[in-house]
């Protein structure tokens, strides 16, 4: 059997980030949670953390970690330890799902008035990577293939409009010549964001010259509302501007649709079970379904 | 003299984080990316980058990467650079503000349709080691004090009040027993969220027991209407929620102020000053100002 207090310490230095961190995590002394981490490495004969800031788990010290998190995630089915604490979830979602409909999805499952959530906001590629690591319990994110030991469902798609103000439309005449959208300058939440590289590329053009770099979804809307630049907007989180028409569409009747999947490993706790079916029950209400 | 050819691939990776981003971004192979970051080290007799994933800038390459964007900021007063192509603007800015007041205080200068913005969103902390590695041209936080070679001016103030949905604080009478608050959900958007920690301890309570982490300003709201949870809100981004009754107070009247400023280099260029000046004066009309 393996000594779990090694691992937990494996797991709270990989959650928080750092050795001091964990510490605190645990209620332990720094130096007890170095002991612990090389404890288990003397046990496994190899290193599980590569002293960098932040430290950084090997193959075998995420292989662990995993384990270590589908151990917690069935201890949740043992109705002592979840009378006595909220059950803690982990869970990645991409910005704008956190920014618009899974918050009342989250508060329709009869559970979640006994759980205590850890919301992580990840593209998706991460988002990915924490679930293959084993650091989070389930992934929102738009990959439809399970990662290994996983299974995966589909929630539906959230629709994206090109949308300015009604001025910058006017100023840059995107209507009338859609390729000075290359020119006029483009909202992008962050060096992974391909979504206004892919509404340009649908309309046959090239990629945006002028970028503004604006990693949080309300601020993207702001930027939006200000006139500073044009950008994919999902259809759920602009309603009111879209009807005020204080948003505009750059080029009519354009959309881009990006499926959404919540990923699970197949040990699902009776809770984490619960939690899916409120999720993808109220998902199916509100994203748009594919035929 | 120096060989900025070096100094460029060196700000790159740190910049974007990995050898192969950086190639990408210069449009170089990355094993002249490579062969750069040597050269520069071995010019030097140390290292200028430790090999981790991410790569993390030594102190010597710190200062570096600070020389070359005091050196960019001031190329920004040639005309015939600014004149060929935009003004890369990096800002790091707190969530909160992000996501209310700033983006029509960056429209607001004149110059900003010359300007692309990379805004980088962090905590405090965070956002000012970036300004004291020289990563960023300027900073909005809460800090009032300079950083060596850095001056700052003040905003004005942020004003939080605790709020939840009705049913939320009918179901867990925090207005009649505001000690409910401590065993209440409380929604915090990070580990370094201390606001609502501060907001308990004002009302002479412990710390919050049970907390959801969800790192979206946005997302933060959601969950707040959908009754998970009660937390520190800024009057600006919920001013239709709050006088809808949607979101009410979880105790009347309290209320905690966040000062911010915004960070800049002495060797401030024409452009950023009339950036400063601009964000300055549309911040004193929309925040609270102290007497």
């Amino acid at each position: 059997m393996l000594d779990y207090r090694l691992l937990e310490a494996l797991g709270a230095v990989i959650e928080t980030g750092g050795f001091a961190r964990a510490a605190n995590k645990l209620h332990l002394t720094q130096s007890a949670i170095s002991q612990r981490i090389r404890q288990l490495e003397f046990l496994l004969g190899q290193p599980v953390l590569l002293r960098s800031t932040p430290p950084v788990a090997t193959p075998m010290g995420r292989r662990l970690n995993n384990h270590l998190q589908q151990v917690r995630q069935l201890e949740m089915d043992i109705e002592q330890v979840a009378q006595n604490e909220p059950l803690q979830i982990r869970l990645t979602v991409n910005a704008d799902s956190m920014a618009t409909w899974l918050a009342p999805a989250l508060a329709s499952c009869e559970l979640s008035a006994r759980m205590a959530f850890e919301l992580v906001v990840e593209d998706q590629e991460v988002g990915l990577d924490r679930m293959r690591n084993g650091e989070v319990m389930a992934c929102i994110c738009s990959e439809a293939r399970a990662v290994n030991g996983g299974a995966v469902r589909a929630l539906g798609v959230l629709r994206y409009r090109a949308l300015a103000s009604p001025e910058f439309v006017a100023r840059y005449q995107t209507r009338e010549r859609p390729e000075h959208l290359v020119e006029a300058p483009c909202l992008v939440f962050n060096r992974d964001d391909q979504l206004q590289h892919r509404f340009l590329a649908s309309q046959g053009l090239p990629a945006p010259r002028r970028q503004h770099h604006c990693p949080s979804s309300e601020g993207f809307v702001k930027m939006a509302l200000a006139g500073m630049g044009y950008g994919m907007l999902p259809e759920l989180q602009v309603e009111p501007e879209y009807r005020a028409g204080t948003l505009v569409e750059v080029w009519p009747e354009a959309s881009l649709d990006v499926p959404l999947y919540w990923h699970y490993w197949q040990t699902e706790s009776s809770a984490m079970k619960a939690l899916r079916q409120a999720v993808t029950t109220h998902a199916h209400q509100v994203l748009v379904q594919p035929d």
